[in-house]
């Protein structure tokens, strides 16, 4: 079962370098993206890494794949200069492939053989990781292909706008919660844990993620021209970049459209607004005279719902609009950020040895965001899952959720 | 009472200035400092604007002086551009006095008179603002002067090391806590509000802040030469600058010397470390196999404590060792980092009007220190005031406590 | 006799590119460096531009190709962003082959008429543009390459020292000389005319470039340390980016490499010392005790030696040492630096029309470069010719020939 | 006589500086400029380490003072950080007097004994580098006021506007002329020599500088919006600065003010248009049809006019209208671009030791400015002086003068 999740997981990796050419994958367009090749290198040298590499007799594929292919994790290495990962022509995708190719066969041999359970929970990080990098394919490539004057379509498809239910906010009571995972229970990352006890006060979760057309509301009053609704330094960027809407969108009022995975669209009021920074987010709950809710907050929300939702489809790659009645679009759809910065839950270990650098090093400056989006693999997500960026960040597919006191 | 605090307070300004001369005081060494003739300006603005210029038949002293001396408060109007504040050689050091007599005969007269409590709110909290400032005078000038190969001295003093209590941890117990301010009991800012509960799990706080020569052993294992200590933005930040020991310690292992506001000294092994950033802090406290505490931790300790210690005393302006035992310099000496962003408590609202501004459009990205320092005026702190920096900002007097679980 | 010119320029810069994959033209190292495949499609807007969108019934390949593919000309329109070509993944490089092929069937066509004088010259503008950047694909390449730790090889070659010269120099009497071209001739660029009178003292000029062998002394005897040998502006470059040897040396003395584009490969002593910049060549000719000539001298000089040396074979691509005697490789191998800045001649008169753009806006803070290297096209030089680049430029395949009074 | 000219010119220096406070003496409001007290100690340095440092017996006034206020003498020792002039708050200007004091002292002493040829023409090499230095008070103290938005006036003087000769050109015929000075003559800068022969084509040299009202014609004929009026580096920076008229200018068309160190006063139309830099010059010459001169045609025409014009003046300090008749105002008023890059003439050795790093390691990517302006010491200029600044340099008093074949 877990060969068959190993193998599923690699082979969607495949399928979605599959929509794209050589160029493509080729393409880095700023320091935080990476190109495509690099995220299928990099979950291959995952495996190879932590798991055969420790397998006796095990031979590398390439030495120097070592340092070319290693992230961030100092324990194991050197690492080459991430802002230039996009000058590696060489070695070409399709060598990549053969490298997917030799790390799979050796891994499909592991996989047939006995496993502790320590080497099995290894293999389903890396499986998870991989998760995450097909995400990144999909926000990476976004970004470069949005600065491409031809607004080029990875899939073909024409998004129509759907009727959305009206915004309602669901009232939960306060006291003392369970928050986070239990280390000892299903697969969850380390920052999850430990699960522990939060005290939160009563409050009220919007029923549904805020919309485009309500965005778009918010520009239309003047939401980019004035300071009193922005945190400083939100404020600061927007007026260095002279910025004055969401950065996929173009045009101006009541003529917007949106840059898309299926190229240029008109944009559908509907659909949830996405590509939204923390700082847009909280402006604009500032404006509507509501706030983000905390980390905690939307959890106790989500435990209650079934993860099903707008997850990682091949033909849609896009936030819809939804009319179900309840809490809904909690997972899929967009990310929903929240006002928690992300650090360590009390009683925090990190993993030991060089996994340990998986995410406890991120802890300062960045905001949890909950609950996947259209480009979050399903079995990937749950209610604890978090997940951050810093708050100025847009290229990841982030929307708003508002709360209320 | 309150003229007498007003008084008292603003004679405080006036003597810090008097420890420099015009050309120290007009000095910007970086965007995120004032010169010193700019702090004494602008806190003599904060009145003029917030209270006199609601006064029937007041006469602003210079119609420019509100572009010139706002600092932040989009509400008012325009500010003169921060980073430029060190080119205003006009107005002079003695027309800003000239303006603080001015508004000073102006706020006496004002005081004199009926007051309603919301305009005692604002005095009030016009005093603390110069308080903050008043701080800010030492913290500024000492970048500035930091960097004049001369190592000027700011006051003669020859600091002596004294004995340390040994490093003890106070146990205590988890709980429900009642944590920040009463919004209507004595003053307080509105980001210390409201008073709420909080699940503090149990934990150990060290019984004093971590000393020079503690961190001096850290340095000398390796302590800025191994990322397994750092967090992610704090390795990349030391190693693009070829950092090697706190921003203003100078020599190497064994020989350490350390400026000060009384120029340039021998370290004293027994004070507290002071001039870390957040990031130090935090890789110190890997490396001591420790963690800082929350600023909840930190709080249910210190509101026990009297609120004593090192605080702002002309002729000291350095933190010094200390033997007492117990709970000892959680109050003066070093600013201490906590674990927690700064952000809203739950319930919070920004006061009304421009004065919104004063907290809150700053809680993104900064992490919250707590207790004062030796730069802090007596009476200004307490234990549920909250400072907050960036996590790269070592030109405070911040220094590191412990904590475990 | 034209269209034999059209069609063998046009076939060289497709067997450069068939060197390359896909992945590799879509590189761009730094913003003075384009993609190849840009390369072949600007070379080809330039044909499509100023001579098919002026004949009747040309339907243009890709109407947004105009923005795309300019690359400086404002009488034309706008430009895609210099900085950000290399995200163009699309059009592909095979769309882009088929923009050549659909550009070369019409041009064919127009040739096969009648054509007037002005537009056979600007025909010949786009054959010798084409071989410009015909260079250009090997040094924007190379400089990608060189930034892979793979160090990729483009082509196969083992090169091997020679025997070289001894330097000697050649006296040249003072007086009145004619130098640049005459518009009237030959094929020339617009900045080489108009022939002109100038004063040339007597002076002498090394009979060979330096050789590497000669540059390694230069730095072994502590070049790259003494501030007076250096000009200002290039002492604060080579300590701000802590330089010691050639952009493309590796290793120290005794023990060093070059990049090549037949990848990394033991440093040959006597092969002239090629990617240094104008800042290092005259630190070089400084710590001999010479100068460098002005282009004027340079042209003097070259005037009566055969147009013949190690120009652009796609075989080589490396300067070579050469034990010839007499003043050698004044064609090929490396530009030569001279010390005079890249201005207009007296009575110069930029080109009518867009063309008027090509080179004379370009006229400020730049050197001159003499004779063409190995990279570039064998008849695309000529003793007038003035190539020029920025003082700190190190890209280029650029050497040094000393002169003294 | 050399003592005379000794106490004057120390004495001018101290006459500018009596016009600022300390606190305008500290400001830097860009690493290109110093504090005003930065040049009056490093011009005493100058003395101090070329002379007295050499006297037996002298006792250095401060030993610190070698590093602080040595400009860029690599020879003589390290450098304090040339953009961290300004935070030097200490040594106070009180100080620093006390130091021109104490090296006056000395030097008078000294003057007063047997002097060497040699040491006198260091002596006077001090003078006219003072004398370079008054000029740079003025213009470094001008670009830190127009930063402050009160525009101090420097000096009381409202300046009106006179008329003006027709603008004429002055023809002159071709020939091989004798350019430069003489070693063995009156004072000159090593860069001014040595005298040699150039051949200079007929031209013609306009009567007199463009005015601020023709200058204010290109701006409304649409100058600054016009891509084919503008060297590619100029287009470039003024797209990237949103600039539209010069650096001191405010406005708009038809209400032209300028700020001045007199403060802001309205536009003078006839006054020569100042502070342009080279791109500016050469896109005004572009759009008029002509050209910039060469340094060797404006040298030919000027070497026959008296030296006399709008020189420093303390009650001036700015560019007048000129109603003389013939080739008028070159010298005084404004600095004027030529198109010359600045070089090396011909057989150029630089001055041995220390002093030659006066000039020559500045020879790269610079163009020579002639003749002097309103802030230029009378006695100081002539009409061999080659004055040097980068193209984008428009904080000097730099002017343009038209010429055309």
């Amino acid at each position: 079962m877990l060969l068959d999740k190993y193998k599923s997981t690699r082979k969607l990796s495949e399928e979605i370098a599959s929509l794209m050419t050589a160029e493509d994958m080729q393409l880095q367009s700023m320091p935080d993206a990476s190109p495509v090749k690099w995220h299928l290198a990099h979950t291959t040298w995952f495996f190879e890494t932590f798991i055969l590499k420790n397998v006796k007799g095990y031979q590398p594929f390439r030495e120097h794949f070592n340092v070319l292919f290693n992230s961030y994790y100092n324990s194991v290495g050197e690492q080459f200069k991430r802002p230039s990962r996009g000058v590696l022509s060489r070695p070409a995708v399709q060598e990549i492939l053969d490298y997917r190719l030799y790390i799979d066969e050796a891994m499909h041999k592991y996989l047939a053989g006995e496993i502790s359970a320590e080497e099995r929970a290894i293999i389903t990080l890396g499986i998870n990781h991989e998760q995450q990098h097909q995400e990144l394919m999909f926000t990476d490539i976004k970004h470069a292909f949005s600065l491409n004057p031809l607004f080029p379509a990875l899939i073909q498809c024409q998004y129509t706008d759907g009727p959305v239910q009206s915004l309602k906010y669901i009232s939960i009571d306060g006291g003392l919660y369970e928050c986070g995972a239990d280390a000892e229970g299903d697969f969850c990352f380390d920052n999850e844990t430990p699960r522990h006890s939060v005290y939160v006060a009563p409050f009220k979760l919007a029923s549904r993620p805020v919309t485009n057309g309500e965005y778009a509301e918010f520009i239309a009053d003047g939401g980019y021209e004035d300071p009193l609704l922005w945190l400083s330094d939100g404020w600061a960027r927007i007026k260095e970049q002279g910025q004055f809407c969401p950065v996929y969108w173009q045009g101006q009022k009541g003529e917007w459209s949106e840059y898309t995975l299926a190229g240029l669209q008109t944009l559908q009021p509907n659909a949830p607004v996405c590509h939204v920074n923390y700082f847009e987010a909280c402006a604009y709950a500032t404006w509507a005279g509501k706030r983000l809710p905390t980390e905690f907050e939307w959890e106790v929300v989500a435990r209650d719902q079934p993860i099903e939702g707008n997850l990682l489809n091949l033909n849609v790659l896009h936030p819809q609009a939804s009319n179900h009645s309840g809490a809904t679009q909690l997972f899929g759809d967009v990310w929903e950020w929240t006002s928690s910065a992300y650090g360590a839950y009390p009683g925090y270990q990190p993993a030991r040895g060089a996994l340990g650098e998986y995410n406890s090093k991120f802890m300062a400056g960045q905001y949890v965001l909950r609950g996947g989006s259209c480009a979050t693999p399903p079995g990937h997500i749950r209610s604890t899952y978090r997940n951050f960026f810093y708050p100025h960040s847009d290229w990841q597919f982030s929307g708003i959720r508002l709360a209320s006191d």
